[in-house]
């Protein structure tokens, strides 16, 4: 098994993680947990999304997180952006990156978006115009990638056609999310050695979900055809409106915790991504679906049982 | 990526999966139970443990049980055995396999034996006699072969030494089981090709935890390295007692569903396990932790949602 030299871990919990959550996280805990995670030694966290607040009210403050965060160099601050007016708000609260998104499935992108992938990236136009001129980076995400719960598996030609056109508008780098978890290792090893092959060094992100129990699995599969960063949720967070009661995206601290073990570096202080995540139930109200936040880690050994401590004794 | 031609899975849920559940099953739903994994295509099922009843009180019918299921042609029906009596027993009620169990770790095999790894292996000896003669095959099981929650991980040279040593005396098979799911893919990968290069086609079985998240990402790497047999729990029961919370065992239909999405053919019915796994809340009172049960299949698509149903019609 071979494996990168480093890995980079992107924290997604306050965006993908709080936007289906039942309830509505105070800003001021919004913006507590972003310090703390700043603190982690994480890449990039995807603060929040600039979207409309009747489409997601969770993050209806976008604003005032972002511009209530304390930015610690060296980590990325990214916003989600769907459309123009949404970047325009990302650029005045001085996000590092916009990441925009539109679905490899024609009917998934219809249900999210009302409107047509290529309609999406039509509109994607006035967004890098926007941000021309201004520090900010562009990440295009491409959901759906791994399978749309409505058409099914979609054919690596269009996703790799759609990373074409985002690199052609200009983006600078691609995230392959699988958004509602299903996604396998043999799919994951293909598409990533094919968009490597065609794209050379862009810089490419996973975002998985654990939906259906693969979502390590498929870390692993990335991995090995070289993929060094990943997308994932703290406490595991997120979940699919499509599968009531499964797993939502991957776990930072799971995958921070593989990534230790296997010994590959990510920066990450896995300790205090641990102490954070098992803060979340307190939080929001439930139990998390992270294991290693539960199980503690590997190396965390218990004491012995009482019968050989009175044995020893 | 190269997966072997065909993988057998091998159940374990009315063994290591009920043996700490909080409540007695039924004598007749365990044997309802197997007899309808039976009928699923698994290659084997290990049925119950030959135990003293007082330290598995759930496995307390382990006759009643071995003598009641239905036999399917094809299919290996095995025992876990502690001791000779265990193993006398298991052998008049006929079973084809009797698994035989020791710590790779002392400590974790004084703590769950009361004796060393040494003395289990001495009293193996009558066992194999016992068996001598009979048509029973014999699997040794070497628990703790990934770490031990007291002592941490195990030098794999003492690992390979503990399956010579059940090679010696004559068993037919080895598993090595990662008991409290401390197992991390880089290290799976690296003793799974240890064992093959020393004991070539000696039948290995896998035995993975899901504690840490990681049960799928172990098996992936025991499959490229050419691993083909694997232990797998019904719903994913089993549990940790050091893990409150933690999942147990990997989950059947969630292996199933990974390498049938792969295309590795198993020779499983999925649809048939994953309406069994749905059936065990009723049963056991609880939820469970197999996640494709609860999210259903990658290829299962959804409805499309009402608005484009409105403007499709």
């Amino acid at each position: 098994m071979t494996f990168p030299a480093r890995v980079h871990i992107q924290e997604v919990v306050t965006r993908d993680g709080l936007q289906i959550e039942p309830r509505f996280l105070p800003t001021a805990d919004k913006i507590a947990l972003i310090d703390a995670l700043s603190q982690t030694g994480v890449s990039k966290i995807e603060v929040t999304s600039f979207v409309s607040p009747k489409a997601v009210p969770n993050l209806a403050d976008a604003r005032e997180v972002a511009l209530g965060i304390a930015r610690r160099p060296g980590v990325t601050y990214v916003a989600l952006v769907p459309n123009l007016r949404g970047a325009e708000a990302a650029l005045a609260a001085h996000m590092d990156e916009l990441n925009l998104v539109l679905s490899v499935s024609e009917t998934h992108n219809l249900a999210n978006m009302r409107m047509t992938p290529e309609q999406s990236l039509e509109g994607f136009r006035a967004i890098v115009a926007a941000a021309s001129g201004t520090p900010a980076r562009l990440n295009g995400s491409l959901a759906t990638a791994f399978g749309c719960p409505f058409e099914g598996v979609q054919a690596q030609d269009r996703v790799l056609a759609l990373a074409e056109r985002y690199l052609e508008l200009g983006l600078h780098s691609v995230t392959l999310a699988d958004t509602t978890g299903m996604a396998n290792p043999r799919q994951v090893a293909g598409l990533v050695a094919a968009f490597r092959a065609r794209f050379g060094e862009v810089p490419l992100t996973l975002h998985f979900h654990n939906t259906r129990g693969m979502g390590l699995a498929n870390v692993l599969a990335a991995l090995e055809e070289g993929a060094d960063r990943f997308d994932a949720s703290l406490g595991g967070l997120g979940g699919c409106p499509f599968a009531p009661g499964a797993t939502g995206n991957i776990s930072t601290e799971d995958l921070v915790h593989m990534l230790d073990e296997m010994g590959v570096p990510t920066g990450v202080d896995l300790a205090r991504l641990i102490e954070l995540a098992r803060g979340l139930p307190a939080l929001l109200g439930h139990d998390i679906p992270g294991q290693v936040a539960k199980a503690g880690r590997s190396g965390d050994l218990h004491p012995l049982p009482a019968s050989l401590r009175r044995a020893a004794g």
